[in-house]
């Protein structure tokens, strides 16, 4: 957590966000938009307005441990997401952010999802942001994972993502 | 409506949104995205350019007749969006909005969408919306729905929203 | 480009996109992701968190030669997308602008993407926007499109966009 700039005392969107979190869950319910809400419950996401999008770290992001901003506030965010109701499935979400060594550069978000497990999840977002940093001729000074599996009941939604503002 | 405050008046994205308004509407035309178009000036929210978002009412937020932002503005707004060309089909949009008795607390909106008549539509983010705020321990003070329905001609979108700003 | 307003040197979401570029790119890799990442730095919008909005430009925008937001910036962009690893198969995307003879009033952005030629999705462009403007009674000044083809090989992505900002 961090003291309130002016700016955020302000509450507008900053163009370029500073902090970062990454966060990831499942839920369950008959209807897919309420096993969603519930997802991003578990996650750390809920009660925010999130607006979707892909998926850069600006230079200089610092990680927080938990969304500070007002509850209903808008909240950038990259994500995977899948929801089944194909009952008894092995559902997954992962999302890896790569941050560089060079610490005026960018880092890439890369997110995944779908009928497979954890591990599979974890591994394709690892291969995508050595691929995407390579890409841009980054080196990574870290690179992280939070991914989440679950077996379907009723409707089910997995999510994992990394929130920027 | 309301006059302008200096936020507004310097035109930048509020983080946390202090306005709604609900809309439904539908379009046709041989283009999906101009019966989209259509769709959206029925509801009210046609000539902005609109930033999907899922799906909470901040604390405090007040209902208003219209979107009172320049044409062209970006518009955070909860929506179900329909688009079939199955000729004669019967398609609906519906959205709920569930404010808390609470005003220091948030709400929550329910979209749905698919080829269901209005009433099934109405029935379901009515359930959805109830279901949310309950997974929330919060008890509702109102609950609204818009929807729309229409019979497929050519490219035809039914959509339903809850603007922010 | 311009001098930086001290709007834009706060760094803060404005309400109103002022500036607007066009671009169109194609993107192959194993990953999905990855080629989109791809198609975006052909057509020049990598290294931004687009924010995929629909689809109007506010009166007097005006185009640029490049986004000049610091990179991992939050970008508002209208776009069309396709992805394909139908190994062989021809996709197209393409995005139409246009801009009113009245530069008092909005202009539109119209995509379309899929399994078709540049040629077509380009035609498609123009009489998705012509029928847009003329929906809003507007005259058109000017009419543009970027437009970009590929062959499918590995998982490939066609991109083509207008970001405002």
């Amino acid at each position: 957590m961090h003291e309130p700039t002016p700016l955020e005392q302000m509450r507008v969107l900053r163009v370029t966000p500073r902090f970062f979190k990454a966060g990831a869950g499942f839920g369950v319910s008959a209807f897919e938009l309420v096993s969603f809400d519930r997802a991003l419950r578990e996650a750390g996401f809920a009660d925010y307005n999130l607006l979707r999008v892909s998926s850069i770290l600006p230079a200089g992001v610092e990680p927080q441990s938990a969304v500070d901003l007002p509850k209903g506030s808008l909240l950038p965010i990259a994500y995977g997401v899948f929801t089944s109701n194909e009952q008894g499935a092995i559902i997954s979400a992962a999302v890896s952010y790569a941050l560089p060594t060079d610490p005026s550069e960018v880092g890439v978000i890369m997110e995944t999802e779908g009928y497979m497990s954890e591990r599979e999840a974890h591994e394709q977002v690892i291969a995508m942001a050595e691929e995407a940093m390579e890409d841009r001729n980054l080196k990574i000074a870290r690179l992280e994972v939070v991914a989440v599996q679950a077996r379907v009941e009723l409707c089910t939604t997995v999510f994992a993502g990394v929130a920027l503002w």
